[in-house]
Parts: structure tokens; C-alpha cells; sequence
């Protein structure tokens, strides 16, 4: 009896322990289930060359005397912001690009104060990375044409011309609503922060930038640096993905362009390296209503891009077109990665993802086992 | 025997379980010291104001007919990324500005791929909030002067001067070595990454920012949005956090300077307000055997900042120097949160901060309850 109780002793004592155990894990388990687990994040830079200029301006740090006009700078670089959840190495990762105007702010916390798809993706165990466009944000731009016109070495015409959206062209272009400060009935974009969003609002030099865009040219090196990357395009960079594989489409595992037109002029072979990668492009609402002149527009972009996925369908390809409505989502703006329902789409997204990319990626390897 | 026998099985049951649960405790645990566990995330903007303009030369997408010259667009903004780990709700958060030339990336991973402080302070339990300067990176700028000219309605001189650091200019200035691409025998600056260093160079137009820099006013809301911030500058906002403190010192916890010249020419009452709060100066090595015409100023700022600190002493204030060689760190640049040594250095200022900041407020905190 004595071993018997003793026994009996010890079995308590491991319940004791066992529940406890099972309480730290399980408040562990609580934290991790409300916690961000990020098994690595940083930036780094893509691309890049090295110039000779003797046209710096600015004197460094106010030296009397060493107003040295003439060195080397780095243009063309593209600073690439990323975090890698718990478990994100087992998905394809994901590039998101931002829009005219705007950098990669667009994908983190919105303006009224919400998780952006930033976040979202990587609570769904999605690595993103987060570029800024070449010649905007940290990416920085070159200075060089606006120096030499200071310096008088050429004539204000040759400035760069700067691009940017103000609050009566976003409200009208973004489709928040009919006129500038009245919304649509259903609107889903949250215009009672459109303060907020008016300060993501930064010049865009894009149009000094050179025919083969150093953005693509970089978005190619990192989906080879990524051993395999998905590329999201918003806007006007909604077809970089496109661009970038059409440059180089190694290593790009999925193609997503959101609210852009789509070129109609695509020659065959092009539309063939296309069509070896799936294609997903998405739409939101209100392209019936937008205000002119940009109701026209964005109903000749929808068309466009249905025109391109037809012709990629036709070359064998795996293209999806999602307007947004089609998909009981209604009342998205041009800004659908900000609206109410972010994250609704954001689940559209992801189940794009996993069927057409994830799912075909392990198709293709258990194939390549057989 | 029967029942012992049973027991003995239900014991082994239960360290079975036990040692199920203590190994998956333990790989949680394990993941948890590798990863880092975020509480929350995410950006917002500080500040900004709403201007009209008539110079708006960009096209927004293309529209045919539809330059628009005219709008309101937001300037004076500030964009502030931030992290808050688990347990960091019971340190001060911590502000770190960037220099010039330079965005908040000067914070996160080196040129050489090693943590920054950013990540290193959220190991150590600290939130960490990183601007990008008004004018600067995702903060945007305004275009209007440079705008204006290309319009025609200002002459060339008008434009802006855009700051930058060539390669040449760097490599002295910084303290990277005696001459170009010569580096000191100790020095602590990845000079192999000296490619990578320079893409984080971008055009900065804070020559053309009014005398009361808006970043400092966005500094100062900031910490008060915060309810309670240590601000730090490096380079050209070294004294960011002090000039903040000037405008308004409600709310900021500590100062940390970093890397240049304090003012001579200090009211008695400016330093009164700087006395209440504890200061922190920093200066790395080489300060002596820089190249000219770097040397010589190093040596001055230098100079500058013991009188200041004397200054602030006398006044009943709290302020440390920490010129690197002293506290046994050799060989550092001046972009030493990115020098080889980094994490050592962040020790030291963690120290600082525990012994000046945060015992302090425990101090204030017990003294309250009494």
C-alpha cells in the first residue's frame, strides 16, 4: 500500500507539473496566436550603377570652402524592405510594388488605421518584400538633371517632370466617389481619413526614368535572388510584373496586377513567355460611375486586360481575371489594398495563390518525383 | 500488484506526456529565441499641411488632356515606421532619426548584412520608431520650387539645394579612412560594402526647409503621441532631439546625440530646459587623424559638445559623453550603427538608457507613490 500511495503521490505530482506545462505552453500559444513571429526581417538593395557627377549642389553639412561639385553617386538602386514569418519558408514569397506617387507605405497600416496586406500576408505565413519604385522613397532618385539646370548648364525645360496626384485628381482617378468629397453610396476606400492618405502622397520622377524601366530590371534580380518570388503590381506599376517577366522570367512564379491597363500590342512570343506564368488580375468596382474623365479610362483598361487574358487563355496560359464584384466584393476604390474590406480581398488573393501557384508548384514536384 | 503495475504504466503515460510537452515547450521556446516576437507593427505619418499649387507639371498616369495644374497636395510630413515587441510596453520607446543624405535604413540591416540596431533594440525589448526626415524618402518632398522653375515662373537660381554625398566625400567625411579607399588599420566600417553604403545615399533638400525644421515639430508631437519617447539624431539631425526639446520638451524621456557639433551660442534658458532631460553625446574614434578638411571639424564638434556638456552639467542637468575609445570601442566611424562593432555600441547606449532613462522614471515612479 505504501508503493501504492507513493505511486499515487507521484502521478499528482507529474498532473501538477503536466498542467502547468500545459498552461505556459498554452499562454505561450496565446501570445504566438496575437504576436507577429518574424524569423528574419532587414533590407537590403537591388541593382544600382555607380556615375561620375559634377554637378552636386549641395554643399555637405554647410563646409565653408568645400563646395565640392564633382564625384561618384549611385542611381538606379532599388531598396527592397522584408520580413520572413514562422513557417514562411514553406509558401512562395511575395513581392509587392506600389503605385504613381506612392511607396511601399501603401501595403502597411492603412490611413484609418488598420492592418494592411503587409502584415495580413505574413500572419498567413507569406514572406513580403517591399520595394520602393526606383527613383522614389529610400530608393532615392537622381538629382543630376536638376543640378545641372541650378548650376545653368542646361535650360529649365530639361527639368524632370514631376508627377503627382492631388486631392482633386486621387478623389476622382482613385474612384472614392462621384465628385471631389462626396463618396460613393457603398464606398469601401475609408474617405474619412483621405487627410491621411494625402501624405502617402509623394513626388514621382518616373518620367525621367529611361525605356527599360531599372525597377523591372531589379524586380528580375530579386525574384532570382529569391530562388522564386510572386510580383504584385499596383497601378503604375500594375503590369511591372508583366514587364519585368517579359525582361527575364526566371524565377517568377505568379503574376498580379492590380487596377492598370493592359497593353493590346503584345506580340505572340511575348504573350507566350507570359503564358508559362500564372496570371491573376483584379479589379474593383465603380468603373461603371467613376467621374470623366476617368470613367472611360478605367472602363478601356477593364476591357484591355480582359482582351490580354483571351489572348494569354488562347496560348495556353493560366490567366484570372477578378473583378472585384464578380466576387461579392463590392464598393472597392483603385486603392483596394486600403478599402474596408483589405483583407476580404486579401483572402481572395491568397486563395489565388495557393490554387494556381502553391498548388502547381507542388504538382510540379511530386511530377519531378515520379 | 495489479494496481501497481497499473500506476506504474499511468506514470510512464504521463512522462511520456510530460516529455512530449517539455520538448515542444522547448522547441517554442527555442523558435521564440531565434525569432522576433512583434506585439505590433505597422506606420503612420506625424504632422503635414495641405497646400494649393498651380505647378502640378505631372500628368498623373497619361491622362490625354487632362494636365491638371492646380490642386491641394499634402507637404511637411513625417512617415514613422514602427515595432513594439512582446515586453516592450515596460521600456521607454526609442526614436532614431537619420542623418543626411540618408533614410531610416541607416537602422536596419548594414551594408554588410548585419542586424542594426533597429532589430537589436526590439531584441532588447525596447519599441523602436524610425522617421524618415520631412523632405526626405517616404516622407516625400515638396516639388512646387522645382516645379516652378520647369514652368517657367522662377528662374533656375530658385531651385532647391540637393545635398548628397559622393563617394569621395563620404569615405573622408565619414571616417572610413585617411584617403579614398584607403581604409585605418582599426576601422570598424564594413569598407567592403562600401558599393552597398552608397546605394543608401539619396538626394536631401532639408537646405531648403524653414528655419524651424518641421521635423522637429513632427519630433515633438511624436513623442507626446507616444506619451513618452527617447529621441535619437545622428549626423545632420544629431541635435535633432535637443532642438525638439527646445521647441517643446513635454513627453521626451532622454536625448541621445550621435555624431556632430553641439551650439556655442545657447540661451542660459535653453539649457535649463535641456537640463531636465538626460542626455547622451556620442562621438566614434579617428576623431584626430581624419583627413583635412574632415579632421579639423571633427575635432571642433567634438570640442563643441564637452563645453555643451559642461554647460548642461552646470545647469543641474544629467549629461554623459560617450567618445567611443573611452568606453574601450576602437576604430568607429562615423557611421558607427552600422560599424562592425555595432552591437557593442548598442549595449553601451542600452546601458545609458537603463541607468539615466529608465532607472530615473522608477525612481519618479516609487518617489510618486510614496
Amino acid at each position: 500500500m505504501e508503493v501504492t500511495r507513493r505511486l499515487s503521490r507521484m502521478v499528482r505530482g507529474h498532473v501538477s507539473v503536466v498542467l502547468t506545462l500545459a498552461f505556459v505552453l498554452c499562454a505561450a500559444g496565446v501570445a504566438l496566436a496575437d504576436s507577429l513571429l518574424i524569423k528574419e526581417q532587414g533590407s537590403f538593395f537591388v541593382g544600382g550603377r555607380t556615375i561620375f557627377t559634377d554637378t552636386l549642389t549641395g554643399m555637405v553639412d554647410g563646409f565653408p570652402g568645400t563646395n565640392i561639385n564633382s564625384g561618384h553617386i549611385t542611381v538606379d538602386q532599388m531598396y527592397v524592405q522584408y520580413q520572413i514569418p514562422e513557417g514562411g519558408n514553406s509558401h512562395v514569397p511575395v513581392v509587392m510594388v506600389h503605385g504613381c506617387c506612392l511607396s511601399s507605405k501603401s501595403y502597411e497600416t492603412t490611413p484609418d488605421g488598420r492592418m494592411g496586406w503587409n502584415e495580413y500576408f505574413l500572419r498567413k505565413k507569406r514572406a513580403v518584400f517591399l520595394p520602393d519604385q526606383v527613383g522614389r522613397a529610400r530608393s532615392g532618385f537622381d538629382s543630376t538633371a536638376i543640378n545641372q539646370v541650378k548650376l545653368g548648364k542646361h535650360p529649365p525645360a530639361d527639368l524632370p517632370e514631376i508627377r503627382t496626384a492631388s486631392n482633386e485628381i486621387a478623389w476622382g482617378l482613385f474612384r472614392f466617389g462621384p465628385e471631389m468629397g462626396k463618396a460613393f453610396a457603398n464606398e469601401q476606400f475609408p474617405v474619412e481619413a483621405f487627410d491621411e492618405f494625402g501624405k502617402q502622397v509623394i513626388p514621382d520622377l518616373n518620367a525621367s526614368l529611361p525605356a527599360v524601366n531599372p525597377t523591372w530590371t531589379n524586380l528580375s534580380s530579386l525574384a532570382i535572388k529569391l530562388h522564386g518570388a510572386i510580383l504584385m503590381g499596383h497601378s503604375e506599376s500594375g503590369f511591372f510584373p508583366e514587364e519585368t517577366a517579359m525582361l527575364n522570367p526566371t524565377d517568377i512564379k505568379g503574376l498580379i496586377t492590380i487596377e492598370i491597363g493592359c497593353p493590346a500590342d503584345l506580340s505572340a512570343e511575348k504573350i507566350a513567355t507570359l503564358a508559362k506564368i500564372p496570371t491573376l488580375i483584379v479589379f474593383g468596382d465603380h468603373l461603371d460611375d467613376a467621374p470623366e474623365p476617368y470613367g472611360s479610362r478605367w472602363r478601356g483598361r477593364y476591357k484591355d486586360c480582359q482582351t490580354f487574358i483571351q489572348q494569354v487563355t488562347r496560348a495556353g496560359g493560366d490567366a484570372t481575371m477578378m473583378h472585384l464584384p464578380d466576387f461579392h466584393q463590392f464598393g472597392n476604390s483603385h486603392m483596394l489594398m486600403q478599402d474596408k474590406n483589405n483583407l476580404q480581398i486579401a483572402d481572395l488573393i491568397l486563395k489565388w495563390i495557393d490554387e494556381h501557384v502553391e498548388n502547381k508548384k507542388k504538382t510540379a514536384t511530386s511530377a519531378a518525383k515520379k
